[in-house]
């Protein structure tokens, strides 16, 4: 890592690999664990700058895929970059634009050299190559930037394989054209669901100097049981002094088990989606507010979470947002659900700081259904009465 | 007007009937002349309530007839009312639902009884009598109400007259249902861009204990100087002491002409429908964002705005947004055109104090076009060659 970026450990548990630290970063310093909100745009969905910090994010991505096609990223250059452009002072990640590229329906090709794709939002044709996605990552300026990386069906072994050594050559080229000593650069292991390519995949970009490293091509569909297999096997081939990153995840039940294993860092679009959609966290697991149940309902939706949402409007009057289709709803649900995380993981950090991490884990989850319906409560009830702990059936 | 209510004058300008006032209201203080921001479902469009705070919002406006539909009047006075519901602690002024009921298509029948109509969300049947307009109303816990009045096509002279006879009637109707004494009932004038009808209605409705009057049926279509004309009648057949609400005009051109008219209060959706659209006002006149013009535009919509989105973000950020189909642009830009029409607005209620309203409409009309573009801008240099006033090219 270059003078600009420090890692530091303030504290790992003893019964797990769960651990508390500091990545330190030019534009401020980032406490692990933590959940990093997804402005794919230059723009946390729905929230302004000010809201972010007042919900305590340390912390967004922003997307090269499509900041590189819209306003481009020469455009964000010009204006000193991504902070300044989006009015965001925190530090800032930016991924590669692989997994959006190889999301594509219009991807074209895919050679050693590097990747044509089609624009999804006019066809026009593009090409990115490792090089040219540091270059674009570079004029955007975030503070983490990642490697490209080739991103296949997790379940397919023999696609998996070969990209796995695709992957691999452009880290190395990635590594050769970075230049920006403030711009700290993660490689990204992938392997799918098979742990021999995932076991390659850390003992290969491990062998190289990345500042960090992240789990990659998983959240993607595979059976959650299988991603925390992959953890399981690839955390301890990673460096302790570096952070881990675990790309694409974010519900409250799945940070815990993140976490235990040893990650540092996650991101997902989902806890913003939800909201947009009217679904959000409460302690005892999701609701979804477009439900007549809650036409009435004068409470907030968590008695006790500070978030400005909760402290000003009852479940009523957001359901009534929602129902007339007012944009201050989805403001209003997305503050929540980002709150909610972010207030989880300083809890998750403060009890791995004290070593009470498992404590903390068994208590929440034995009231956390991940999805709050009749059927979810059912089975809660169900499982309580067996002596199991509830975050086994979702 | 009850003792909740009182409406005083502190300065009334020698050369025109412009004045600056307050008008005491059981939610706080509403100085005058106002523009209103206009909240029909309970919510400003895009905005927060501490966002209507920091612009300055002293008065905002719900619609009866879409809180009746949805989430219905019940609801809402069981939560304490609008206020309570909303989270607005400021002055709420409701409409009769009047002018919505008699917009809609699927308008019924109208008798001496009242008018029944269809519902726009799902086609059922409903009645409105003043009565019922009143009723709603109080259960919606508004400061300010507004009797029923029946809205004609301005032009059409028969029509006007015929309603203009329901409209008194119902007057009278909507005083005597009228029972919260912490609520102050305006009538509406109504007769179209008919100077005798006009008269009629102002010595009429004058001749009946309203707290305020509200002129109506007035920037529906008519010409301009039609509607400046009917002002010119109206104004004087209203009494001194008692507040004038133009409804449905807020351009910054047509508020100069408003308060030099004699009015105290104006409403209108036009500067939130424009900031969803990337029309945003300046000071020279009215951009649309979406231009390409401003791709790489680093100014803020307006140099010298003090609102949130011009302290932060430029033009070219704003575009970004517009473009990418973001959110946040559209509360950005209402922020901005609101925060514009309240400080023009307290401007000119401050020049109205020291008795310079002319000076200043005539100083910053020559600046303003109130469309701004290549046509807008030629034309005013034109105006300007010829050394006439810019505000007369509209």
């Amino acid at each position: 890592m270059t003078t600009h970026f420090r890692f530091t450990i303030e504290k790992s548990d003893t019964t797990c690999k769960a651990r508390a630290g500091v990545l330190h970063t030019p534009h401020g310093d980032i406490p692990t664990p933590l959940f990093a909100p997804v402005g794919t745009q230059a723009t946390v969905k729905t929230l302004t700058p000010d809201e972010l910090v007042d919900i305590g994010a340390k912390l967004i991505l922003a997307n090269t895929y499509h900041l590189y096609l819209r306003p481009g990223a020469e455009v964000i250059a010009r204006f000193g970059g991504l902070h300044r452009f989006m009015g965001w002072s925190g530090p800032i990640l930016t991924d590669s634009g692989g997994f959006q590229v190889f999301s594509l329906e219009s991807l074209r090709k895919v050679s050693d050299e590097g990747v044509v794709f089609r624009s999804h939002i006019d066809g026009s044709e593009h090409f990115f190559s490792p090089e040219k996605a540091l270059e674009i990552q570079e004029k955007l300026g975030a503070d983490i930037i990642m490697a490209l990386d080739e991103c296949p069906d997790p379940m397919d072994y023999e696609y998996n394989k070969s990209a796995l050594e695709r992957t691999h050559r452009w880290a190395e080229r990635c590594l050769r054209a970075h230049t920006r000593a403030d711009q700290a650069l993660f490689g990204i292991l992938q392997g799918g669901i098979f742990p021999d390519l995932r076991r390659e995949s850390a003992r290969f970009l491990t062998s190289l100097d990345f500042a960090g490293y992240a789990i990659g091509g998983l959240s993607v569909g595979e059976p959650k049981e299988k991603m925390w297999e992959m953890l399981d096997i690839t955390v301890p081939l990673l460096p302790m002094d570096k952070p881990r990153y675990l790309m694409g995840v974010g519900s409250p039940e799945d940070l815990f088990e993140g976490v235990e294993r040893g990650i540092d860092i996650f991101d997902c679009a989902l806890p913003t989606r939800l909201a947009r959609n009217g679904a959000v966290f409460t302690s005892r697991g999701r609701i979804n507010l477009r439900k007549a149940q809650f036409a009435e309902d004068p409470a907030p939706i968590e008695e006790s979470c500070g978030c400005y949402t909760c402290r000003h409007f009852s479940r009523a009057y957001l359901r009534h947002l929602y129902k007339a289709g007012e944009i201050l709803g989805l403001r209003l649900n997305t503050i929540h659900n980002l709150y909610f995380l972010l207030e989880l993981m300083r809890r998750i950090r403060a009890a791995s700081l004290e070593g009470n991490f498992a404590a903390l884990k068994e208590s929440y989850l034995s009231e956390y259904a991940p999805i709050m319906d009749a059927e979810g409560q059912r089975a809660k009830e169900l499982a309580r009465r067996r002596g199991k702990s509830v975050h086994n059936i979702s």
